[in-house]
């Protein structure tokens, strides 16, 4: 099997899951209890903290436990907005978000607070002068990707976070895709906020962090006991919480050399399917992209019927995201990069991972090719040569 | 060690890490996605569901899979009041409620909201005639826990929820501690919506469930992709999901031998605690309470010092419970049943699991009276004989 879907989750990486086991049956302490197993708990979680500030350049008490990166999007927004009642009503994101970012703004504008949906050009880029332009008196949160889930582009975070600042607007960024794939750092990047998922980088699902910067106010979304300072009750999730911090670690010291391997493979897939079948496109920037990401449209093809027949050759990979796969729509964020509605239902989502080889990529691109080739002959759109 | 606070959280069961593991490294799948390995996650997830479902009495459809206990509750209580605007404002709950319920209830009271906190007896057994006195036109909710988190007294919920009903009120109930322990059905106990914790019952810790009875109406705490039908957004944490179902299904295989045998041990070490340290007293009702629940009080001891020289001698128990733990603040539990102040300070907790022994039982009275005379012996407040 090729597992070709890393940007829907990864599988948990063997020193993770090693790290996590004694915390479900011999330090399975409530971190919130006075004695030595309860301190142990505590421990195991402070650690790490650390482990997920140092691969993003914060300090430790800026790091808050959660339980993924919905919650971290949902936490940053909301708890940030409103705290900032009679401050102003309008929020600036990108037309790209995934959807925990879409639908909270969606949710907020029936509530009284008024978004701004950045375009992106066809690269899938947002402007800068459109975000200028966009800015008012009355924002008080810009919430913008680092990098986009479905065809990977990298927004201009440094530049936004320094225009946001300028204006005095807190900056919020969904980290989720980039964290553990390409440098990270809150300083370097002007960021107030910004959350990160652990199954996205070879750690377990349910947990997740939010980093916020010292001195922003937030409110939570749950009350209860003051864990997490209040910020975040419920009692910690410590073997996630230390399978986090693992993943963390271990991105962090082999980011560069993963980086150079996975983008390695991205390209030989690139030009292997480029190359080898026809009308056949990259969707999203050239270059300014995850190094794991390469997202194509294929004429003629219904990316679902793809997914399954790829599936049945052993290949995982998605079309659009899996957090919206259940929708009959098309993605909003091909859409949004100006695909017809008929291509935006016909692409591919590959997103590789340090377990993918040179020889996966060789097989998966003359299945690809196969696939595509067979599913043409049957469809009555096809028209070789072009239209 | 004698692990003694399984209120606080209890170790997971081989059998539950077992049924678990797999999904860590080789059925990682999201269950989002449309291929094999997200089927097989989607399957696993359903499993979990039924079994979860058929611990309590309902139907798998009515469980909704959370991160916990304290999210479960806020849900509950947030997602149905936010559905019910224009029909009143008026909520319900006790004065014993675990910080998720109580500091829930004190938010919305600053949110226009009016609360109605009813106090209980010194068993710790709020009082019908209080609650159908407290009933109004305008009460659209009512949440008091099952049983409590520190004394262990069993709320009469059959009836509360008969009368829920009959006043066409919503009823919610924290069942983090009971559900596993005691048997549990939302049909007999007439409640619409239920907490479930799974670390609670020997489940993984960041996983929980919420019951809500089909046709009652939630709004979602979190905004973004469509899982659990929208009422709960975010990847879904497949290995917990698991956890909790495989953690309810062994607690269901052995409910009544488990009760019996903890109860029995419960027994033990009230007689001997009360029978051998003179002025020690039962906090709670002496039979209404969770089987395998003790809280003690000792004249003149300091709960904090006990703890930490029960911890010294093997034993792991609290004051208070873990969640409020932190705080300097007595337990409003035990000031609600009466307790003069210094007394709830000098409170033990407790808490006991299958895998504790008659023999645990034996040696910890004789460390606890140990203790807690050693403790009296360096105080200026101790009497011998009473003041």
């Amino acid at each position: 099997m090729s597992y070709m879907d890393h940007s829907a989750t990864s599988p948990v990486d063997p020193e993770v899951l090693e790290a996590m086991l004694p915390y479900f049956k011999e330090s399975f302490g409530n971190a919130s209890t006075l004695y030595s197993l309860g301190r142990e708990a505590r421990t195991a979680m402070e650690k790490a903290r650390k482990q997920v500030a140092s691969l993003i350049g914060a300090r430790a008490e800026e790091v808050y436990f959660t339980s993924g990166g919905t919650e971290s999007d949902n936490l940053a927004i909301k708890g940030t907005i409103s705290r900032l009642k009679g401050k102003g009503n309008h929020i600036i994101t990108s037309a790209i978000e995934h959807p925990a970012v879409e639908e909270t703004c969606k949710y907020l504008e029936k509530n009284g607070y008024t978004v701004t949906y950045l375009p992106v050009g066809e690269d899938g880029i947002v402007k800068m002068e459109d975000l200028k332009e966009s800015t008012r008196e009355d924002t008080i949160l810009i919430t913008i990707m680092h990098a986009n889930n479905e065809i990977g582009t990298i927004q201009p975070i440094k530049e936004i976070g320094a225009l946001a600042r300028e204006k005095g607007i807190l900056f919020h960024t969904d980290a989720v895709q980039s964290v553990g794939k390409i440098p990270v750092n809150v300083e370097d990047m002007n960021v107030d906020l910004l959350s990160i998922s652990a199954h996205k980088l070879h750690g377990p699902k349910g947990v997740g962090a939010l980093y916020i910067r010292k001195g922003v106010r937030i409110d939570p979304l749950f009350h209860g006991g003051g864990h997490e300072r209040g910020v975040r009750p419920g009692t910690e999730n410590i073997p996630g919480i230390v399978g986090l911090g693992k993943a963390c670690q271990l991105a962090e010291e082999n980011l560069y050399e993963n980086m150079e391997y996975v983008a390695s493979l991205r390209d030989q897939l690139i030009k292997g399917v480029l190359g080898s079948i026809e009308q056949s496109f990259l969707n999203g920037h050239p270059t300014k992209r995850l190094p794991n990401n390469a997202n194509f449209r294929f004429s003629s093809i219904e990316g679902e019927s793809l997914i399954l027949q790829l599936d049945f050759k052993g290949i995982n990979a998605s079309t659009g995201s899996a957090c919206s796969s259940n929708k009959l729509e098309p993605s909003h964020v091909l859409m949004a990069i100006g695909l017809e509605e008929v291509d935006a239902h016909g692409s591919l989502r590959i997103s590789l991972g340090k377990e993918n080889t040179p020889k996966d990529i060789d097989s998966s691109i003359v299945v690809i090719k196969e696939v595509v080739e067979r599913l043409r002959s049957m469809s009555p759109l096809w028209c070789p040569g072009g239209n």
